[in-house]
């Protein structure tokens, strides 16, 4: 008998990141590669950060911190959403985490046991139902539409989900970029309420907007996990904010699983909430990079995109000149140099007539992908 | 209804988390506080490991690496493998993880499903049967004995473990210092074979040793999987070498789960390979802090100690003085400013005779806690 390896190790691949590999792999072959694929920033950190992370390293000794994060970064924490949405958070209920992955790691072992059923939208950050899946729980994919701007409805909810013990929702949304008005969001959070199902809230892109402010469950409910992210990036630090019930056993989890968020990115991420006008201009040249793929994308055969409220990401449905985007985007890659991510990745049953191109990169890469797209077409 | 909460959310503290945290509450409120609870560095990262890390801040743009890690990283430890061990590994067998933390996490959800039977040592690192219970996986504890240094023999394991599915081996272990030798190592090695039972070898003290050399679970098996981590800081950074038939699952879990360990952190622990002759000079310190604990807790009551081969722990059986080890230490904490750790963390049926001192500290605190505990006596 050969040794086990478990069923639940075989969760799928998360395919960006097999993408992003793909494109790692033919620029150290010297090939060029316009990135599209990974939702990740393409500048570094504010200065700020950077000189915060400078001087924990001449001065700190980098050791653990609590396991739920240094007081200091979880008081400016609090502070944040007083500032941001007006809410009050008492700075016990803000849990840093290694990454937002760490939030969603910790909250998910937290409300849910083996067998429980967890309601989250089609398209969807792929890794939520594949944390899930590890974990025992089970993904209950909500087939959304463009029409509700791919967002989950209580009726959809009702219609489709059955018995539920919680429910995920990203607002703005990876892979499609769209956004819950309040009153989407009231709606939810009140359906949750009344069915006693737990509402866990993405935010990680609420400082990524391009109009209207996003709203944050928090302002809603205190039942609500909020989960949030400091980058997108190496730096892997993301926070969560829990209702108190839930304080002890996310702090116990977390000192089994992770002992502490690493440190100097603790250091460094207490900076970044005083660094609102580079971070604007960041903010200001995804808008850019936003409004050129709009305009030019539709140019080279990409006519039907979903709006993009927020977030680096324009997700387009290729019906028209696909139905593999798998297949797809390995060709775009080999023949122009643009990597790009396969619906595939977000929605299992649909997403084979679906692409999502980031703009997270340079102004001048994302120039340059139009071009050739345009020319490729 | 109220709202759920797991039932594996009820994981048990990692109670020397809550020590540290009320060590350091102690010292908020002005008190003073001699570390001897937690088994982490009290020096900082060797110069050219904050070098690199200073370069990595100033030069590159801190983005995710491969979720497995950087290559070059990944080559690097599998040269540490040839030089230390004389064992050829290849570098696509390492995987660089968020602390020897996330190694756990990804090698138990690999290979173990929920219902799976995994034996380790009691005493023996708390957080092992948490992640595992937490995971659906079921502990069993094997209660070790001094006469044996601590460690599981086959026989221990045929005749209390019952139908096994892995073993998680710690040599150097943490809460004891104990080791396996090459003898008690192969003949386990042998026992998993004969078994199929994955072997799960945490190595992360290999590198603080104080007489004979740590022998890798590499060096008598393909099979195994080996755990080891850089620091014990919040850096948060370590490695795991698999067989090759859980590569891809350990992989798509990490995707997943982590998306990349800690970019900066990777960029600096490359450089710690090459700092021998500092680090050399760091476990020298250790050896006197050992020696002098060793020489001096008998006079001070604590007779009866583990002996510590490696890491930077004593084990001391307290019998004599008490028969509840956590108020013992709370005790000990508040009259004289010395925290360590209960053994009840480590063995829940035994600890609460035996305490953990650390010796990670500087070499003067751990002086004046010598003095002070003959002092208490």
């Amino acid at each position: 008998m050969a040794l086990k390896i478990s069923k639940r190790g075989g969760v799928p691949p998360f395919i960006v990141m097999d993408v992003l590999r793909a494109a790692n792999e033919r620029a150290a072959r010297g090939g060029d590669v316009l990135h599209l694929e990974v939702g990740q920033p393409g500048t570094a950190a504010p200065r700020a950060v950077i000189e915060a992370a400078r001087a924990a390293l001449e001065h700190d000794r980098i050791g653990y911190t609590d396991a739920t994060g240094l007081p200091s970064l979880r008081a400016r924490i609090a502070r944040h959403y007083a500032e941001t949405y007006g809410t009050e958070i008492d700075p016990e209920r803000v849990v840093a985490t290694t990454g937002s992955s760490g939030g969603f790691l910790l909250s998910f072992l937290s409300c849910f046991d083996p067998g429980d059923r967890v309601a989250l939208a089609a398209p969807g950050y792929p890794a939520y139902r594949n944390i899930l899946s590890a974990l025992g729980i089970e993904p209950v994919l909500i087939e959304t539409e463009a029409a509700h701007r791919f967002q989950p409805t209580p009726d959809l909810l009702e219609r489709f989900g059955g018995r539920l013990d919680g429910l995920i929702l990203a607002s703005p949304s990876n892979p499609t970029g769209t956004m819950l008005d309040r009153d989407a969001l009231a709606a939810l959070v009140a359906h949750c309420q009344a069915k006693d199902i737990r509402l866990i809230s993405d935010e990680i892109y609420h400082g990524i907007i391009y109009g209207a402010r996003a709203v944050s469950a928090l302002e809603l409910s205190d039942d609500a996990v909020v989960i949030n992210s400091f980058s997108k990036t190496g730096w892997r630090l993301g926070w969560m904010v829990l209702p108190p019930d839930l304080l002890r056993p996310v702090e116990c989890l977390a000192q089994n699983l992770f002992i502490s968020p690493p440190t100097l990115s603790q250091a460094a991420g207490t900076a970044a909430f005083d660094c609102r006008a580079e971070l604007d201009e960041y903010v200001a040249a995804y808008g850019r990079n936003r409004a050129l793929l709009l305009k030019e994308l539709p140019r080279a055969g990409f006519d039907n995109l979903a709006p993009a409220d927020g977030a680096f990401y324009i997700y387009a449905d290729v019906t028209q000149r696909t139905n593999d985007s798998d297949a797809f985007c390995k060709r775009m890659l080999a023949e122009t140099g643009v990597a790009a991510t396969p619906g595939i990745d977000f929605d299992p049953a649909r997403g084979n007539r679906f692409v999502r191109f980031s703009f997270a990169g340079s102004e001048a890469d994302i120039a340059k992908a139009v071009e050739r797209l345009k020319a490729w077409r």
